[in-house]
């Protein structure tokens, strides 16, 4: 009897060292889901934002509903059309550009100067090969050039006229500047510059007060049917911006990440946090030296980390079995998936059904 | 009896498990080493690459001995006197800056089109705030400016000419183009030029034939008698790079991490594989999250990922009990810093007496 009593004690000494192994135990990604046929796995989003229920018009809402489902099915027509990863992002990343309702390719919001910048990357989750874009005025489709900037240079990252000039070189389509006219991102320019006058330029109290700021960056993550993944994010910066300043889209590592040993992440947020953490990259790390599952890496950096340092937005991820994560801590965000049955599933606010729910 | 069995047989059942948690028990940075009094520390690197013995002339190796060490005593002298980590990084990298020996500032690399192009980056390991900068033409000290961006500014990261208003309106020092000539780096470009005619532009292979293209990035990093500790790096980029390519310098996590927690890095070398791999911050996540020592998580970076993708290069890293790290798989690299005796120790080649040895 009291050698069990002194057994029990030890058990029960021993219940918080066990509960530590559970938590810290890394599994490594590949024990978490390894179906024998991985299954495609599709994902978008169209921004992270202050999106309340209420403050779309009804018309609107439906556009974007109807905007997002239409370009995550094209990506994933490509995924089942046997194509990659990398043309599933692409294509889908396309339709977004071309529409003025997100803040990329068409739709880009204005600078102080009333220009439009444009920033862009992808990136392989099967050779880590990316590449990156930033301030450009005349590309029409930003992502197109990212790829190029990937596949046909030895680089990763081009800026300014320097990147158009390649872009020329490889016949990618350069538009007017005025291609990026929108009356909508034209008065949201006029709105900021009335409110800010007489406050200081560009400080970080102003910055806050304007949420139209951090709407509307696009990004896509894909699976294809060979097992790969990859990332790509585009965007028009940040409305009333300077200073040729660069978010967080362009910086691989931040805005955009993928490997395949661990997962595919796109990002859209205040882009000065995220480039401090970064996030893409950390959600990585986190699945790769801590086996996190590709969910709890989202909500750690976004929920945690992200919140912490007192930053929002959010990101999707995807791992290498399609396990989806997704993690915001704005109001809401634009996004959209293909779910198990290969439906897509569009959601705007913060309380719609999570995507684990659907898995 | 049986009571006793049984929990004796759970108590067995459970050693693995126990096991497990001491395996995966990440100790943490701070019970690597915590000396009541934490020592001041600095070190700095003037690039790496193809630097053989008997490569450079006795004169030559002065030169650039002399300079290492002008710059090493001077940010240790900052620290000395109380001023911050940030402080220090920003004197001594000012000091390489304005030497032609180095690519960055007065000695920067000329582009396909004859011009400079500079880049550079700064983060505070305390608030893990960062400024970063790419593609100026005529910023003398593109470090300062950089600081200017973090503590300045809202952003994080500006590019060209808007980079340029800033600096002008935060009255730093703009000096015409032909401030960055330099005979040495001008015959370097002619060089170049030649060897590259018929040549597929700007090819990978090509690149691989030019050493000259890896040399001469410059870093600090520092840790100050408050216990907070920096990093920066800046470059001149790369010999007769076109399409306004920008290298790790400027991308945060690639070029340059610090968090307090772990470690502040500069690295040095092939800048697409330095922000492939996000090698700064795969430092910091690897003490962060393995609990790996400074020198351990440089050389897993730099030896083992860096070589396995096929990058070269190498980084300096300090944590913040004054733990350095150093590793490079080139075959040397300009480096200096400050040993447990307060004395400046400089090296250039591979073989010379390891860091870890003078500590």
């Amino acid at each position: 009897m009291k050698k069990s009593a002194i057994a029990l004690v030890v058990y029960c000494l021993l219940m918080p060292v066990i509960g530590l192994a559970q938590k810290t135990a890394r599994p490594g990604i590949e024990q978490l889901q390894s179906p024998q046929n991985p299954r495609l796995g599709f994902m978008i989003h169209g921004g992270a934002g202050v999106i309340k229920r209420g403050s779309l018009t009804p018309e609107r809402e439906k556009a974007y509903r109807e905007k997002l489902e239409e370009a995550v099915l094209a990506g994933y027509e490509e995924l089942k059309a046997g194509k990659t990863s990398l043309d599933a992002i692409q294509r889908a990343i396309i339709i977004m550009e071309d529409s003025p309702l997100f803040n990329a390719g068409k739709g880009a919001v204005f600078t102080a100067d009333g220009k439009n910048e444009l920033d862009a990357s992808v990136m392989d989750g099967k050779t880590q090969n990316a590449g990156a874009v930033a301030g450009l005025h005349r590309v029409k489709n930003p992502i197109i050039l990212a790829r190029a900037v990937m596949e046909k240079s030895p680089h990763v990252m081009m800026i300014g006229d320097g990147a158009e000039k390649f872009a020329r070189e490889m016949k990618i389509k350069l538009v007017p500047e005025k291609y990026f006219y929108t009356e909508r991102r034209w008065n949201s320019l006029q709105r900021i510059i009335k409110r800010e006058k007489g406050k200081k330029v560009g400080s970080v109290s102003s910055l806050r007060e304007l949420p139209e700021n951090k709407f509307g960056t696009v990004g896509a993550v894909a699976l294809d049917k060979e097992g790969n993944i990859a990332a790509g994010t585009s965007t028009g910066g940040m409305t009333y911006k300077k200073y040729g300043r660069v978010g967080d889209v362009p910086v691989i590592g931040a805005g955009t990440y993928a490997k395949n040993a661990t997962c595919a992440v796109s990002a859209t947020g205040w882009g000065e946090y995220f480039i401090r953490l970064g996030v893409a990259k950390e959600i990585s790390s986190l699945m790769e030296h801590r086996g996190f599952t590709v969910q709890k890496a989202t909500d750690q950096v976004i929920k945690k980390q992200l919140q912490d340092l007192g930053g929002d937005g959010g990101v999707i991820a995807i791992d290498k079995y399609g396990n989806m994560g997704i993690s915001f801590n704005s109001e809401g965000m634009y996004r959209a998936y293909i779910d198990k049955t290969g439906k897509p599933v569009v959601e705007i606010y913060g309380s719609e059904e999570p995507v684990a729910a659907s898995k």
